[in-house]
């Protein structure tokens, strides 16, 4: 019946590449590229400085092909958070300790810190703007945050109010906060690793 | 020399009330007027449904001059918010115990995270506001606040980077954070105190 239409609005004389069982390949096979390309971009020049065009060009795929899977500049890079925030999200629940399970709670916070500082740091644009909106700020993939340290809190047998000092925790790893030590008061990230490993000594009472 | 400027000006037959000596002592009388109308209607109503006809009326000035001293409603709040802060900052700079000098320093912290607390709420509307641009989160006053909380830290002897720490228990006290957590988890401005007070204990190790 799809062949009937196909043929009906003279479409079979297109190339097969055209056709759509080899559509479905060739879209997966360019949003890769494409995620791949930019994220190259990003990582040399910076997310502010990459353009539609370079990713395009830099992927060897058309413009319009790039518009039409990502709808927009800000579409394809909410693309890419998300799928950098499901990697990182895997690391700290399944991956090898210390970040993994496998690790006391302390140490798997520590590590937690200093993986999310770096990471953090790498996404502060993008994560910039969406913290802009209290209700984003607030709300998953905030909350996933917020119930791994409460639970590495837990687990390490902290005393007292846990949420307030999930909530005190991770503040220090607000994209805004962290952008503002790093760049406008010249603080590392690996001072801020050293403040982070500070909070969770303490809270925890090692 | 100004009376001969006025009476050459043809001022001099005007009412007494309307030469510039005593229009200055009336702007400050109205100020004050239009500033505890403003107050009182805020804390019967909240900020948000108060309007400018309200406080003219509540004042019995006539809403002209409202306009004339505070150029707008947002000039009008930005003025309540500025004058309650500076009450504040005196209290805990140089008030008496436990909040200003003459308690301990985890003393002095505890009285100031639940009195800041209950002004965070009472001036949440407009402090959300004031918060949204990074440049004013991370500018005084708020620098103020970190310094005070800072120095209280170093008197009680806490260990580790101060910097860090003051951030972190400052983020309890954030607006948008005590929003939420009263307005959308439903937790009382007393469960915040006591999160603020374990975050304090241990960070001062006591």
């Amino acid at each position: 019946m799809v062949a009937a239409i196909n043929e009906s609005a003279g479409l079979a004389g297109l190339p097969v590449t055209d056709s759509a069982p080899h559509e479905r390949g060739d879209a997966a096979r360019n949003r890769a590229l494409l995620l791949d390309a930019a994220r190259a971009l990003i990582a040399e020049h910076g997310a502010d400085a990459v353009t539609m065009d370079d990713v395009a060009s830099a992927a060897g795929v058309g413009k319009g092909t790039l518009f039409r899977r990502f709808g927009s500049r800000a579409g394809l890079m909410i693309v890419l958070l998300d799928e950098d925030e499901k990697v990182q999200q895997q690391a700290f629940m399944f991956g090898p300790p210390p970040l993994g399970p496998g690790a006391s709670p302390v140490e798997r916070l520590l590590a937690y810190g200093r993986e999310r500082l770096r990471f953090v740091w790498d996404h502060r644009a993008l994560l910039s703007d969406a913290g802009r909106d209290p209700q984003t700020r607030f709300n998953a993939p905030a909350m996933l945050h917020r119930s791994h340290v409460r639970m590495l809190l837990a687990t390490a047998g902290t005393s007292g109010d846990l949420d307030g000092q999930a909530d005190a925790l991770l503040s220090l790893l607000d994209s805004d906060y962290v952008t503002h030590q790093v760049e406008d008061l010249g603080r590392s990230l690996e001072t801020q690793g050293q403040a982070w490993e500070d909070v969770v000594r303490k809270l925890c009472g090692t």
